[in-house]
């Protein structure tokens, strides 16, 4: 019998979809599930979003541009100047979920046996993307004692190579619910411009951020141009994971062109999703404001019971909507 | 300035994309543009699809099943018994397209450095695969004297090194248009059996067969259960490229899991085109005697006229919709 490859022996099975099958046994039982373990908000879809695709006037569902049409892209730079990051359409690359906008980064900056650093707790499939692309996670440990912040810049220093490529954060952070400050943001920016890496993050949940805190973009750094990227992707902000449409973006050409290379082998994006998501762009502000009251809510509520329990210890999120013990 | 990493620079430009921007300035002239370029059909896509997507309830865009649910896989497996092809539900992995269902592939069974043998002239974009998982393509060149018909066998084995993990056909070709007789699917089987290889078979252009010609589908040889691998996709058979879902189908478990693992790191494929895939399934069978009748006449007059050019060889496609000369 033919065997398998080794990568494909050591993809990491997905610890939290391991548990799809237990839930979808439990409902037939007649229990009602309440699934805590992913990261799938019950939020409706903004309307304007589910509406595209109601109305299209698609005859021929055709194949979109590769790194995604012009318009939706000068779309979501105008978009994120709103959040203080200033980019244009060229600087974006639209990928098929955050998901792929990682898997391609990861190609494009790392070579077999290369190494990222990411501060741990992380979201599980980074290491999936990483043995993928045979890219090796070297984790920097953050405690539950700060509540997850930035490990000291030392411990980073420890840990990095001749086969450092980059440092990968999650902001804020899955799982950890943790915010980087500004001033642990610039200390990041100090590090990869000493060592000359590639500064990666992962700003999904940018639009979750609670209790006055504000969140600082690696796009936003002055100087920063050559080594900053920024992932992205609409399932989480307007609640439509299953749009399967996020970005990759950076001011460093060379990196983009890369990633078009990539982009174009898979040739596009899928079609009505794209529709939802260029339509979302038109989401009203009232709507983030009911989200993120409501977020706020269930998170005070499920921190307040915890700490009822006796010697377990929670970190308060910041940002995003997880919570870790 | 930190590195693209040397995958990133091998990674070839789409030659096919290449051609967009060029297309795109003269449609600005106010040219008409015939794209002859890419495989984007111009049929219309079944009512009963576009349909399903109009009109959808969805309120909250979730993901989908990382493996695609169990009615679609049910209602795959019925499609594909009408095709003598015995597989079922649990046999097929939905994926992103069939460019996902590649990549997956060449991650299961290729580590970096070995090799697949791919006759050539063929899919440009396997180099793209092969390239991101680091996979070596290994060409046998067929030739246009004969149609591209299967390279002979003795020609295989003399490239056949502990390396090839692989044989991998395209079959209607893209853009042979050759389609693989009975006998010459049987002799790939003898060759992967007598050197334990997988023999994975690109079938998206199953139904554009003419001229009362026979697809034989790699999964309908007997013996062939551990060894055999098909790539499928709705985007040709359905015209609906932009939607982006796919299928690996095989009845090796240990190769399908590894599959299972590659999707649930991606989370899940697109969920309005998944609607939209189910219910092409009840596409009626006066579409695609419509759509064949089409593509033969279009063949018919292009190869005509291409004929009365002076010193041009031209192949005649038995399949697919590609011509080449």
């Amino acid at each position: 019998m033919p065997k398998i490859s080794q990568k494909g022996q050591a993809m990491p099975e997905s610890p939290i979809r391991k548990l799809v099958p237990f839930a979808e046994a439990a409902k037939k039982r007649g229990n009602k599930v309440f699934h805590l373990n992913i990261g799938q908000p019950d939020i409706k879809t903004p309307q304007v979003a589910l509406d595209a695709v109601k109305n299209n006037t698609i005859e021929v569902l055709s194949y979109a541009r590769s790194e995604g049409s012009e318009e939706y892209r000068e779309k979501l730079a105008a978009y994120y100047k709103k959040h203080n990051i200033n980019v244009t359409a060229e600087d974006i690359i639209i990928t098929t979920g955050g998901s792929e906008a990682l898997l391609f980064t990861l190609g494009s900056i790392t070579d077999a046996g290369d190494e990222i650093i990411i501060p741990e707790p992380f979201y599980a499939n980074y290491n999936g993307f990483s043995t993928a692309n045979n890219t090796k996670v070297v984790p920097v440990i953050s405690s539950i004692d700060d509540g997850f912040a930035l490990p000291p810049i030392e411990e980073f220093e420890k840990l990095i190579s001749p086969k450092t490529k980059a440092i990968l954060i999650c902001n804020p952070g899955n799982p950890t619910g943790y915010l980087y400050s500004k001033d642990e943001i610039n200390k990041l920016k100090a590090l990869v411009l000493k060592h000359d890496l590639f500064l990666v993050a992962d700003e999904v949940y940018r639009e979750f951020v609670y209790d006055d805190n504000k969140h600082n973009s690696v796009m936003s750094l002055d100087g920063l141009d050559q080594h900053a990227i920024m992932i992205d992707s609409v399932s989480k902000r307007y609640s439509m994971c299953g749009a399967r449409i996020g970005c990759v973006v950076s001011k460093n050409k060379t990196f983009t062109q890369a990633i078009l290379k990539f982009a174009q082998a898979r040739l596009s994006s899928p079609t009505y999703a794209l529709l939802a998501s260029e339509a979302a762009l038109e989401t009203p502000q009232s709507y983030f404001d009911e989200v993120i009251e409501e977020y706020v809510d269930r998170r005070n509520i499920l921190i307040e019971e915890l700490n009822k329990i006796p010697n377990l210890k929670v970190s308060e999120p910041k940002g995003a909507f997880y919570c870790i013990s």
